[in-house]
């Protein structure tokens, strides 16, 4: 089988690349497990440190048709389509936001759709994607009112993934990701950047900002987890997801304040008193316009599993830390 | 003041701009009435019959930006955006339906944004947005479900509308249009094309087909109810939607069984005998999965109405037909 990974060199679509290679293969559309003959990663850059015979590097603009005809082709059965500009970089830059949220992803399913072959679409959606008032407890139907360009784009790309899947031309499912904490690396312009940064950086011995109030509830989700989801949504036959691709990931539910008292258990308090508090307004109304409360009934139905606790997350991040996965 | 209807030349496009060049101006920004100095009609050819001095009929793509460029100046002030490729051809044909249905409204806001003078942006949505399982009564804020390639446009150009509007690039409403009945001229290809025909033709001395069951229940608005929702639409304060620019408008909900008897109380039963059923399963599966049962007390409260009866809305077709109107 082939895969295909966008934004192939971003964090999540490294771990996820190591990981089908370790793995070797995947449950495909017969049932059974197939092995992985080739991994194509598609992104701006290069991946570093990624080197098997299966894997194929293709770097360039994934707006760009040909890019995506030459890295989608005949014989392609699973694109994760992880490719995206953030939160706070799409506010900032509608244009931007819009031609790799929308535009790129709209070429995407076309490229599929011209391989008549009905590949395996997993694609990576957002809890951004709701907004104004909600009920007590989010579903995976509560109605989508995206009150960012980011929630916005993603809920588009959504639609037109299901009515693509409708028509029989992809085989798609939609994992909305809580926010990825914690993320390695160094800080983004997503909104919700300082949900790791406040433990990564002080793990590093570095200060961390927090810029919104103590008592800000999160919804959270560890690398690990999240590339375990991907592949759970790739391996589920879609038929199981009925009239709704869109499954929202079981999360962990902490407020900040809580995230801190992990850290302190897990690392100390020295290193927990690296976080600086500096409140920003406009961070604070984006993140605070996300649900917090979840009903993820159906996401365990279909097979998809969260974090034990976060104090497990903290852990596992200094173990990928020590053997550089991170 | 400055207005463009694109779809100018299409049935609603017609009366609409009638209508407007009968009233002489519009409320605008400033809530005074202010002249309509000039009334840009955009279609793929000319509207029949209309001679107007402030008028100009600009004919070709509506998905060319070149032309939108054209028609939507630094003058511009309101734009009705009536232009949709209808239901059933959305279904048979997915990529005329995605390029006029959701690129060309993304090229006329870009064309809106453009201007910087932040226009109204009146767009027509459907009820075909809405699908899968329903409330009992479905509200302006019920989750969009599309079960058709039609739906899923209209909901991902609500979304770009939307978004747009929150940026500060136009100043949208979303009018969602019940099923319009009595539809003037010949069958189209959208799924509900026999809510007119049904009707229509009987009192043309035609045979009309009836492709779905008696007691489908569907949500009607006639015309000229139509038309004066646009210019209520345009003229609402934008504020007054908050966070939902979209509106369900008052629309009658009856079954098919209702409007023949309507046909037989106001044309007689040797007319509504011109009725011919023959089921078709497709159309019953698209028309069946719109919803039927509607909370409009948002709609109401912003100022819109609907029909007294469908008895009166047949009645005023015939007068419409009389005086060339429809």
């Amino acid at each position: 089988m082939r895969v295909v990974i966008t934004g192939g060199a971003g964090f999540l679509g490294q771990r996820l690349a190591r990981q089908l290679l370790e793995r070797g293969s995947l449950i495909g559309r017969d049932g059974t497990p197939t092995a992985i003959e080739r991994l194509v990663l598609l992104d701006r850059a290069a991946a570093p440190g990624l080197s098997d015979p299966r894997l194929s590097v293709i770097e360039g603009d994934i707006a760009d048709p040909a890019l995506l005809a030459h890295a989608i082709d005949a014989r392609t059965d699973a694109v994760f389509h992880l490719a995206a500009v953030v939160s706070g970089q799409a506010e900032a830059d509608f244009d931007l936001g819009m031609r790799v949220n929308v535009e790129a992803s709209r070429l995407l399913l076309e490229a599929c759709r011209t391989t008549a072959r009905r590949p395996r679409v997993i694609f990576t959606s957002s809890v951004a994607v709701y907004g104004g008032e909600l009920p007590p407890l989010v579903r995976d139907d509560t109605a989508l009112r995206p009150r960012s360009s980011y929630g916005a784009q993603k809920a588009m790309a959504e639609l037109l993934l299901g009515d693509y899947s409708r028509k029989g031309f992809v085989d798609g499912r939609v994992l909305r990701l809580p926010t990825i904490s914690v993320r390695p690396g160094r800080p983004n312009q997503a909104a919700s950047s300082f949900a790791s940064g406040i433990i990564r950086e002080p793990l590093n011995g570095e200060e961390a900002i927090c810029p919104v109030p103590l008592d800000t509830r999160l919804w959270l989700l560890s690398p690990r987890s999240a590339v375990a989801a991907l592949i759970a949504g790739h391996e589920l036959d879609g038929t199981a997801l009925g009239d709704n691709l869109a499954v929202n990931l079981p999360g962990l539910s902490v407020t900040v304040a809580e995230m801190i008292a992990a850290l302190t258990r897990v690392a100390g308090s020295e290193i927990a008193a690296r976080i600086r508090h500096a409140p920003d307004a406009t961070i604070t109304r984006i993140v605070g316009g996300w649900p917090a409360a979840w009903d993820t009934a159906r996401a365990e139905r279909l097979g998809f599993t969260g974090d034990a606790s976060f104090d497990a997350v903290i852990r596992a991040h200094r173990e990928d830390l020590a053997t550089s996965v991170g």
